[in-house]
């Protein structure tokens, strides 16, 4: 039973109704307001000691984290987050310091992108420490990106570098909420994610809920120094496998039509200059995933970093 | 330290802004949107195993409370609830059906107030499950009901019966939705919370954020059945010492201006009769918490239920 497969089972155990325009299994929730307002977007997500980070972990890096991991869900569908409600599970109190690190943490990013921490609420948890983050923002109905809207033909595209996020990115990273507005207001996005499961994994997001496959360029797959690096030390990864798996990447991926793709790369060039966008592959209409490599094409069947297997 | 200390030292740290009608430190966030728009809600709560319910406890029974909590949060200010996001920490999992009993607790509830749940996460937590609720509503701004308009010489209510909740009551409690809607759209109602904490404690948080005192008449105080049963079979609580303090109660405590009790009271019989309603004393302007007894006058100290303590 892995993470999805539960997923699946709980769907249809929740309630909605018709103020719901996407509920489960998106980057966030969006939800109608009254007529002409924008949508709102509901997010929650957490990080537990042990887990997701180690004891050691200096407070700040992982409030951060904690953050900026909702900040970049609400990126990916377009979206400006606007209020967060902070949970911590704690053991016992005898020192307020590391606890106020969380906060100094969380205050400096929130400030970033006026984000208002509104309150949240501490409890009582014996064994080890988490936080599960809250979030409501908004977006322009007609910026609000889906994962649903891949077609085939569109040029899949990539922010950033991937792959071996663990040697720090994966706290240190920053939300690109200004990459994905900026893309929206510009480009007729037609779905997009941030790479929180792997490459491969949230590209089978996309590939499921828009009905469509995909076909990967091994040699445009943009890995990073860390990828590259963690593999040496490894018998069974190479710098590849952990582009494609690895998780918590927490770049843009998203598809656009192939007529734009070109006009788009330019754009954002001169835009972000210091953050690279790579054209990865396309979208096709067969329901698998492909990777092109100068050996031969082959499927990927993997599917990143599951929780649970 | 206690949780109350702890978030003191928290809330300076917490970044806002224009849009922050009440922050941390009430029942609920309070947020404005556009000119016009209801005031939204905002409100997390969590239940972890071991503190908040017992291994052996039904997991129907345990996500019905997980939602309820957040739902009575939202009518102490008058709210009605919109949307939720559950967020589930997870021990290894071995079979699914546990885990749907958590849903479908929520799910009739939800129905009930048509709240739609709109998605969540499952996040791993080796020890214990613990499960975290988002919740957003939404309250007209003329009905939103704070905890700091109490004022001398108000009338203080409390709904149904306190203490004791422990022996069932805070699992399957019915949060006061359709009553505090029902009294904040006739009546002035000064100030608002639910009965978490203990009504001594909850009182507490009106005095505090209002500026003011109360002064209780012991005989008016509403002792539920299951405190008296406990407090025979204990050395050091009375049935109202549990009323005073067990919390868990989330009943409805307000205040009202002495003119417009007597209606309130006789309306609230016709409308609720089956919920009794209590005026169990008045608000003072000494900022301290009193309890008139057949023995004599006496201040109360004790703060109620503290996590931390």
């Amino acid at each position: 039973m892995n993470e999805f497969d539960l997923i699946d089972q709980i769907k249809p155990l929740l309630p909605l109704n018709n103020t719901v325009i996407v509920g489960a299994g998106d980057d966030c929730a969006v939800l109608a307001q009254a007529a002409g307002q924008d949508y709102l977007l509901f997010k929650t997500d957490s990080v537990v000691q042990g887990v997701h980070f180690t004891e050691e972990e200096d407070l700040l890096r992982v409030g951060r984290k904690a953050l900026a991991r909702c900040m970049s869900d609400l990126a990916a569908m377009g979206g400006s987050p606007q209020w967060a409600l902070v949970t911590l599970g704690l053991p016992e109190i005898t020192d307020v310091q590391p606890i106020c690190r969380i906060y100094e943490g969380m205050k400096s990013l929130a400030e970033k992108y006026d984000l208002a921490i509104v309150g949240g609420e501490t409890t009582h948890c014996p064994d080890r420490l988490w936080i599960s983050v809250a979030m409501v923002g908004r977006v322009a109905k007609s910026a609000c990106i889906l994962r649903n809207g891949a077609k085939p033909g569109d040029a899949v595209f990539v922010s950033g570098e991937l792959g071996g996020s663990r040697a720090g990115k994966h706290l240190d990273f920053e939300p690109r909420l200004l990459e994905a507005q900026w893309l929206t207001k510009r480009f007729n996005i037609r779905s997009m994610i941030d790479v929180s499961d792997g490459l491969a994994g949230d590209l089978r997001h996309i590939m499921k809920q828009s009905g469509v496959g995909a076909e990967l360029h091994s040699a445009a797959i943009p890995i990073s120094a860390d990828a590259r690096r963690l593999a040496r030390s490894s018998d069974t990864r190479t710098p590849l496998s952990s582009a494609l798996s690895d998780g918590e990447d927490f770049e843009l991926l998203f598809t656009v039509s192939a007529k734009e793709a070109v006009a788009l790369l330019d754009a954002w060039k001169k835009q972000f200059p210091d953050l690279q966008l790579k054209c990865i592959g396309k979208i096709i209409q067969s329901p698998v995933l492909r990777l092109v490599t100068p050996e031969g094409v082959r499927e990927i069947h993997a599917d990143g970093y599951l929780h649970f297997k």
